[in-house]
């Protein structure tokens, strides 16, 4: 192995299969493992020729690290998402998916989504600020949202956006609820709920923070009916 | 005592100079109280000369026991309310308060704040079921909300009608949560969260269902600076 | 009106433009609605020539109550769903939406997804029971699913089985927590949180037992990109 | 852009029509946004003639950084708060509003509330850590309170203060819950369900440790029917 | 046994020795046992010659299907208690113990402890329905608490009385938090949360609506240092 | 189908290999099926030979329907379980477990337990009414619980007496939080916290009234390392 | 002011009747007072003899800092507490409270509770680290605990051991939930709600941590009925 | 003693009889404890002749502290664990114990299990990062985990390993839920949940991290019928 201590036991069972069968490579959520293993799981992915490498939730000294080992890696700090892409690259984007933030606090997880789609091969339109305290911001691009064929909306505080953009278009939309906030906000868990409670029938929820699983399933509903080659 | 069995101690000590000191009267709120209890404390209020008497949660059942005590009470059924206004009556109705529903279910909330403000003088505007899922409503209505001294909204499920209305007036604007709505909804909390963190800074919250609250605040905004005699 | 009191105010404004706007109509939720107000927007709807006519969580007296009033109406028992199809019927149904169940005990939910579905005009291939304690069931249906464009996971108590599903395919699983199971199942929670928590990232979540919100969403997938008029 | 990397989307798209909208303009809430995407925002406000511009949560370290771009800029060290107020300044004070804190730790909130009225042109009273343990300090300060026309009430631990005092007065009474406390005081919602389950009916609340919102609509209340030009 | 279906296992084991170890008797809480269990206990009681034999949550019909096997039997309505006192009675009552209730909706938590007092042989003061919001009542009565050995203060809702009363007398307060109200009240745990973060040091807690616990802490308070005998 | 109607999709597909697979047979949770589900399930188990067949939450009217099908099911009272068995019965009784109970209210989900283990051929030992409150029972029977091969404890309220037995013995004791008990006993969550917060490491939990659970835990315990056939 | 800077508004107002109409001192809760608000707290009281002076939850830099203003102060490191005692000092220590730990993680808090009762005058017994999991030594040191005239009991984790040791003894238990302990211990919830919902009638809690607020409780029993001056 | 300062009470008493009684010796949770205090119990588990001394939850810096005083000290760095072996060591290992993780995060505590089962004298099987996103994982290990007496699975996130796993086995599985994730996994009570709700009878849990305990139930199964000395 390069550049890390051997480990004594096998820590570490990466899913290389995942690609062929869910049309998405496994990413590494960085969080709780150590270097090592980080190092240990890119390596056997780049055996195993899995492309786009995702490593998400990874913070700036971490990848600074990382990147001694796999020079080719690139950061997206707003995202804070490191990726490996193989040398046929990306391709031309496909499709529209449009990625909406209620405030500017929530642009770090607005952006993990945003880059992930881009990463697997969609388009994507970025829209952010628009919180429904000043509504004519979000009647002002509402043509923009309704052009792509899935929308996900990132909020933080009371997360009331994504209902109401939901309300307005004939598209799923995906909700993401930001831990963004203080007191009632409760890490996200009022957006969260607030989403889930919404009466517009169209919207669905993924984790609090979970940029990277919206743009999953974005990237999916993209690509029906002719799938991508992740 | 008209009606009851004599209570071996003395259960009740209803408050009689609350409508000299806070210029509206205490209400008696049902549940809890047994009939002989509830008919000590309007005769109590009776002889101190309170009016409107208003008796809040009130099942039609209990308006029957205790009318047949007290002729006069009338029952609002929608609003869950009794009331016994004394001959001199409520007056003609000043200033104008906006209360606004966001679904039909949120109804008996908004009727208990419309009532009691109409029986403390108030005029009022009501505008129920318009709900953020199609927000075309809202921006139909907006004229009238945007006349009214102050603007009551109930709201259940995830509660973002009050945050959404309050961004576009100016003026103070009562979130009620109403403990409508199942699983996230968690029996308003869910709506209150929503009111209390979102972004609109002119939006304050009473507890949940709690129509008669708001009306009080309301009421005490729509008489400055000139007050009424309650 | 046929049938009901007069409401002194308007208390119900129901978005005729729903189906236009968003491919979807509005659904009547029944609890805390009178049935007053209830047979007021179905007439509404009526004139408005939306179809299909949805009614959730409607209990067998209410229905045999309003069916007085239209005669048309059909009852989908195990769904707790009435219907009101127009003239000219549901059409031929498209595409293939999987839905399935964890447990018996789940089945008032999935039939709820199922029968939506269907009045929408989507292809439903049902698979109840096969929860992840005796995951050999899963496997034994698995080619069924892969051959869905969507498929809707209905599970309560801990709610493991649409994480496991979603591992195994390249659709988006849309899973609904469901209220059912005792003690730390918490009322549908512990499967919300399951489902949310899950390292499947092509999972979402609807409000736990919302039945017809999935059913809203997979509809709308199965229909991209040829739209369905509803 | 003065002082600030190029940011490559739009991430900010303040509402420079708030103040003509709604009579106070937007305030900036400092955590999650980056300092570059501060000083845009308040280059924007500037431009506009937003006056005054009011950063919420605003630590030392931040101010002194922003600070160098906006030599104009004031900091009210207590209240965490930043603020640059254009050369017409904010004119004679209007009104009287009441701010009383329960304890010496709530005295953060206090002043956000306290210097935030001010910055927006009404006359405050400050009653600071006069907490129900020691009920004769309230009474000591009563008729103050009762002469202004509207009342704040910071508290933290159990809360109690806000309902004591809406109890005594016939204005309406703001209670901000304060994350001051430990144990059972749950970081400010044991102050905030105090606040809302109250008896005392003319009390409302904003969100935990919401000074600024709290100020906000004591500001509304307090130019009742003569409107500010903010 | 009398009265009863003969058990086929022993599903009781009573605590005869608790009144020679602890200075009180064990008490029967009603809920969850079936009627022979509590006939046996009564038995077993009466042959070790247990006596006051308190039944606590005891409703009318369950004491009128007891009473026909123990005709000795009293029950206190209000208090949801029966009660079984040997030939010897209860004796001159000692010392002085305050009970109070914030509201008329809290006084049958109050009478479970008034009651349970006057078995164990404590002289009892009560004082009812003299919330904060009306605090003026908490005066007129605060001689009568100073006279008291120890204060028992039963508060629903936000539960503010206990802390107000505790800061003013130099006296062990008891607060008792009462499962009154609704929404934030939240069964009991907002009033019991502002008990226990209350500022004054001289109160403690008991179970939410456990007026038998508050009385046996202040019977043993009363009667330090002169033991009774129970 | 004896005796139910026809069910127009399959929504039952039980578990047959289970007993071969696990060691012990699938238990029928009789919440949330319909009549003829259960009818249906248990006819599939007696095709397949399953035995014990046991219904678990099962309550009185229901069994008296069921045995109309199946004359040979058998009520047990007190755990809410219906058993049937097959001819050649439940053979000699083997190993020792033991079943402890806190109080008298705990014995319904202290027998699910017992009867369960009876009917997969253990031997139990009841010891019940032992709770910590007069811990002299506890020493008492302590040479019992030593003896058997493995410990369950079912105990509501504040559940410490699973960790108090298990600090007294070389054995695994599970623990069974039960929802009896008011205010913070939480419907079981308190017994269930303190069980797993326990600082005696031999100490597992199982969910909250889970009795069959326990048992089956308790009865693969008992048949180390020589297994039953179940 | 001795050594601090001059605040603008006047943020302390102490409670300097507290001794004298509570029979205990009014403590300085250090966190969120600035350094500058404490010294003028103690300044205040020094100018009103209050003694002893007690300074809860305070870390030993800030004790420091304090200590260069008031060379006479002393601190308790692992009570985290300071003191200054007038000239006329504690006196002879009267009649007996014993404090017991559980754990040895929860002796800062029994030792809060111990140097307190000390600095008001009592006798102080500790006994520490006698869990349930080891119950023999509670047994050891019974006869210690029956000779108090009240009993502090401090515990973390599931917090049994307040509830196993009422049941032992005929006085007023104080119980004390400690912030000790990982998961289910939920920062000293679990062993509130364990403490709250014992079958211990004699059991009282105070809130999480709280040491200090356990010895005032028990300052006030162990003086009945011959008064401390305090 | 060695290398501490003189305590000035007696805040430790450890439990040196737990191995006689419990069949496994007393660890030392580290949080909370001062270094002087963890010596002084190491000194008296030597003294006493307890082996192995386990410290629980020790990070680097104090071991590298702890060692100084005790050479013979060996640091398990993934399983935050410190161990003292007596000279006539652990022998050979018996039996059988799968330990399982479902990620790479979760091998902290999976390793907390491992190590204390072998320093306790049994055989382990470590398999990790086989979470049921990629379930082929689960299968392909299966026989190897059916080999086993009993199995421990350590899961974060969701939580549904264990139960999937269980529904395979014969044998008690033992979950241990890890504070792994974000948003809604709830620092491992969203795995807690799913684990005790989950449909496998044969599953029980052990508080959140708490590989220790787990490790602890599983060897007292391991060693039935033959007791280990140890």
């Amino acid at each position: 192995m390069k550049g890390g201590k051997k480990m004594r036991y096998n820590f570490v069972e990466p899913d290389l299969e995942r690609c062929k069968r869910q049309n998405f490579p496994e990413a590494i959520y960085c969080p709780g493992k150590s270097k090592d293993e980080i190092i240990k799981i890119i390596e056997i992915f780049l055996e195993g020729n899995v492309s786009p490498i995702i490593l998400t939730r990874m913070d700036k000294v971490l990848f600074t690290e990382i990147k001694e080992h796999f020079p080719q890696m690139v950061y997206h700090e707003r995202a804070r998402l490191g990726s490996i892409v193989s040398k046929r690259g990306v391709g031309r984007l496909r499709g529209n998916v449009c990625v909406v933030s209620a405030g500017t606090a929530d642009v770090s997880v607005a952006e993990e989504a945003a880059v992930t789609l881009e990463l697997l091969g969609n388009k994507v339109t970025r829209i952010y600020d628009i919180g429904v305290s000043g509504i004519h911001r979000v009647f002002k691009h509402l043509s923009e949202m309704r052009r792509a064929r899935c929308i996900i909306v990132c909020a933080g505080m009371e997360g009331a956006l994504p209902g109401v953009i939901a309300g307005l278009v004939d598209k799923v939309v995906i909700g993401v609820p930001v831990s963004v906030g203080y007191g009632v906000a409760l890490g996200g868990f009022s957006a969260l709920f607030t989403i889930l409670a919404s009466c517009s029938a169209n919207l669905v929820s993924v984790n609090i923070d979970d940029g990277y699983g919206a743009a999953i399933v974005a990237h999916l509903i993209n690509n029906i009916p002719k799938r991508s080659k992740c």
